[in-house]
Order: structure tokens, then sequence, then C-alpha cells
């Protein structure tokens, strides 16, 4: 049996015609079928894992809704998290969370990131409308634009950086005369550095200063915030000056 | 104070100066300096996590060393860890589980990859000499070729599909006269079907059959799994009659 092996005269295959002239190992590894590696399955399992809920073992309790997660990994995203979790709670080791101040809906997209990075609840049909409509920037985007500052509340109390950057810059896409005021009050109250250097930017160099002072009133920014407008004005005066 | 606020005329700052006949909106959004957001830290944060061992609640005691990791993460990218963790001993919950019959360096590279995709191992400077190397493929990256078979050992093992087929095309690419007996042999044992298919091609197609010949036997492919050669045979006919 062997030796019929042996006599064998070997036709390279069609494919490996242009290998033929070089060395045999090379013509046959031409000719292996390449079952080609698929890519990483790391962030499908992932949201595998999220969407099944299997192996939980923490509960938040949100607005009256309970939503289930892993610790390790909202800990791994989340210095907040993880102090909360594995520092406080050590020995407690606490299996139900209540969380203040946040809407599910809110809270539900930042477990969402946090297992998949999934991002696109800020780039909803309604909030691209937002951002490429009308110029007043409060037409019908405006509820994305609210569910966008929902979830900065959370991702600002959690410290999830990168979404806070992601949600900073859609808002920014989507400022305009009649919501920069109150987008500045709320980068304000959120810590939202790159908003609120958008907003006052926006303000600094608006061409529609009378339609915007009267929105200034309505977010309380001049009563509140004084001190904002102080800053408006240095930068309006550095554009001014270039 | 708002008076002189109103009566600020905007220069456009040069670097909007294009957008200039648009309204101005979106020259003052041209305006706007673009914070980049980073690409997604998801990757970095579990190796982070890897490399801490922060919140690790199970031990793999593997040859004598003793391996901490965290059961979700592992579960999530192995369906056997996932059983061994959560359904077998889903009441006992063990915190230490034995492993038997894979190497330390093994499963810490098994490991490495669950928590950050890393396949790095396989393509170390000995792996690519081996590959671009001695066409009789047992030269100086034979310890690699080892190596990946460990790997192979405990991928196999624990069902980690991807990380299976990374290695089996690595080992593809060492193939040689000198080595495809072992190899052969090597991936029936371990259920590797690029592997296995890529030997038998490679015999079947191999110009030099003397010298594979006398390593037929030293693998005892002949004694022990007869019925390959049966498959090489008819491979061979197949391409010879292309």
């Amino acid at each position: 049996m062997l030796v019929e092996c042996t006599v064998t005269v070997v036709v390279p295959p069609p494919e490996s015609a242009a290998a033929a002239g070089e060395s045999g190992r090379a013509a046959q590894l031409a000719a292996q079928p390449t079952a080609a590696v698929p890519p990483s399955d790391m962030m499908d399992q992932l949201r595998d894992m999220y969407a099944s809920g299997h192996g939980t073992d923490v509960t938040f309790s949100v607005g009256g809704e309970l939503l289930r997660a892993h610790r390790i990994i909202v800990a791994m995203r989340s210095p907040v998290f993880r102090a909360e979790l594995y520092e406080e709670m050590a020995e407690s080791r606490a299996h139900r969370v209540e969380v203040h101040g946040v809407r599910p809906d809110a809270f539900k997209a930042l477990l969402r990131y946090i297992y998949t990075d999934d991002d696109t609840f800020t780039t909803s049909p309604a909030a691209a409308a937002a951002a490429s409509g009308g110029e007043d920037g409060d037409g019908g985007g405006e509820a994305t634009t609210t569910a966008i500052q929902d979830v900065l509340v959370a991702v600002d109390r959690y410290g999830v950086e990168r979404l806070k950057l992601i949600c900073e810059h859609r808002l920014r896409e989507a400022l305009g005369v009649g919501n920069v005021a109150r987008m500045l009050a709320f980068a304000e109250d959120h810590h939202c550095a790159v908003l609120r250097e958008a907003c006052i930017r926006f303000i600094a160099t608006c061409d529609r200063m009378g339609d915007l002072v009267a929105t200034l009133g309505d977010a309380q920014l001049v009563s509140t915030r004084p001190l904002i407008l102080i800053e408006v004005l240095e930068k309006s005066h550095k554009f001014r000056s270039v």
C-alpha cells in the first residue's frame, strides 16, 4: 500500500501554476485552501452575555426597574462602580444597588455601552435630523438630545469617560441658538468640559445675538452663573482680535 | 454687561474662512476645536483587569502553578469553562479548579487570549523563522511549534474555536517534510480539522515522497492510523486528475 503511494507522480493543481517554478513546499502551501480566521468574537460574546444575563451577580434598581449585570464588567469600565461594588461594600457584597437620579433608559444605555461599546443611541435618525436640521437646534431632534443628556448625567456620575466624550460631541453637533444657553447650564452642572467650551465658543461667535439674549434668561444662566458671561466676553474679544 | 455683548462684531476665525459664505452656525461649528473621541478602551480595560487580577474569583491549579481569573470572563469565552464553572458546580461554586494534561505556559497563553485576543505567542520571531526557514520544517522554530501545539491541546479541550483556528493556521505555515507526519497524528488526536486537511494535502502533493516515507514510521502513523493513508491516496488521485 505504501509502495503505491511513493510512485505517485504529482501534477501541481492549476492554482499553484505560478509557484510551480519554486520549491515543492511553496507550491503545496499555495495550493492549500485558505480557511480564513474569523475576526475577533470578543465583542459578540460580551453582547451575548449582556443579552442573556447569564451569571449576573448584581442588580441595579433604577426608577423602579431592576437591571441585572456582572459586577466585574461594570467595575472594569467605571471607577465609580469599582469603588461601589468592590471597595466600599467589599464585605457585604451587596447584590442589589439602588440608583437615584438616573432615568432607567439612560442607565440601560450606559450598561449597553459598558458591555458592547454601543453608542448608537447618540446617532439615531432623530439625532441626525437635529444635527443637520433647523439651525435653532430645538426641532424634531429634541427628544434625542434630551436622551443623550440623560445618559450624560449617568455617565458623569459613573466616570465612563469615553462615552462622556461621545455624548458631548453629539450634543455639540446639535447646538443652536435655541438651546445653547440651556446646554451651557447643563454642561456646567455635569462637568462636561468639551460641551461647555463649545457652548461658550458658540455664544461668543454668534451672529444672532439678539435671538440668543432672549434665551439666556430662560436658562437662568445670567442669574445663577454670571461668571460664565465674563468668559464669553473674553472669548468674543479673543476671536475678534484674531 | 449684556449690552456690550450684543454689539460684538464677529470676525470668523481663519480656519472657518472656507465656510464663511455659509450660515453663521456652520462657520461656528467649523471653528470649534475637534477634540477627537479616543478609540475604544474596552480591550485595554480587559488587559488591565487581567494584569491586575482585581476581583478574580476562581483559581486554576495547572502543573503546580496557581493562575487566578474571573469566572464570568472565562465562561464567556469558552463553553467548557461555562459548563464547569456555572453548570456542573453551580451549587458548590468551587473557587479552585485542578487542570490536568495542560502545561502552565499553555494555560497562561489561553488565559491571555481569553482576556485580550492576544495571539502573539503564535507569531514570535522563532515562529516566523520556522515558517520561512528550512523546508524540512523542523529547524529553529521547533520550540515555537511545540508551544503552539501545547496551546492547541488546551484550546481543543476548552473549545476556544477562534484561537484554535489561529493555531492551526500557524502550524500549517510551519509544515515541512520533517514534521508533517507528526503534525497529522497531532491533528487527529486534537480534532484539528484545518491542520489535518493541510497535512493530508501536503503529503498527497509532496514531491519528496522518499524523505516523507521515512518519517511516516517515526510518527507511528501507519500502525496507529492506517485509514488516514487511504485518504492521502484518494487526495493524491484527485490532484493528479485535475
